[in-house]
């Protein structure tokens, strides 16, 4: 019984995996995009304001029980990545 | 209109954010259920072939244009707090 509900809980944590990596892929797309808006625009590419604003509010609406500072040190690796993608932009 | 353009993603890539964080609520949820499980079948915590078995299909399923390696490395990091929120559930 315990193996077949163990079984059923990794299905559903498959399921999320591959939306996460369905949501990652779609915010990847979305900031070549401003990578692209940015370079039109003449503007910097990195925006540490806006990082610091997308970790602030995760503080703020984050209700666990992922802990708060784990997905706020997850999200600067996004921008890590994130950073690399929007001047990959430059050469689409 | 570029500014504007702008601000639009920007709003998508916070939709995103928003999905992302509640997805790994989720997923923390599961795993705390199967953190319950595996106490009460008497089994390890750490299943390193589970891990291995995400870590490759991220390997074959990603199309990008998230980077592969980036996505096992976020997942690393999602598996080391997993463990502690498996563990965590021995208190609730």
């Amino acid at each position: 019984m315990t193996a077949d509900r163990l079984r059923q809980l990794r299905r559903e944590i498959d399921t999320i995996d591959r939306e996460l990596i369905g949501l990652l892929n779609q915010r990847a797309r979305v900031v070549r995009e401003v990578g692209k808006e940015k370079k039109a625009a003449g503007t910097a590419y990195t925006d540490s304001l806006r990082e610091k604003e997308i970790l602030n509010r995760i503080a703020v609406e984050n209700r666990g029980p992922f802990p708060t500072a784990s997905l706020q040190k997850l999200f600067g690796e996004i921008f890590e990545i994130s950073k690399h993608l929007e001047k990959k932009s430059d050469s689409d």
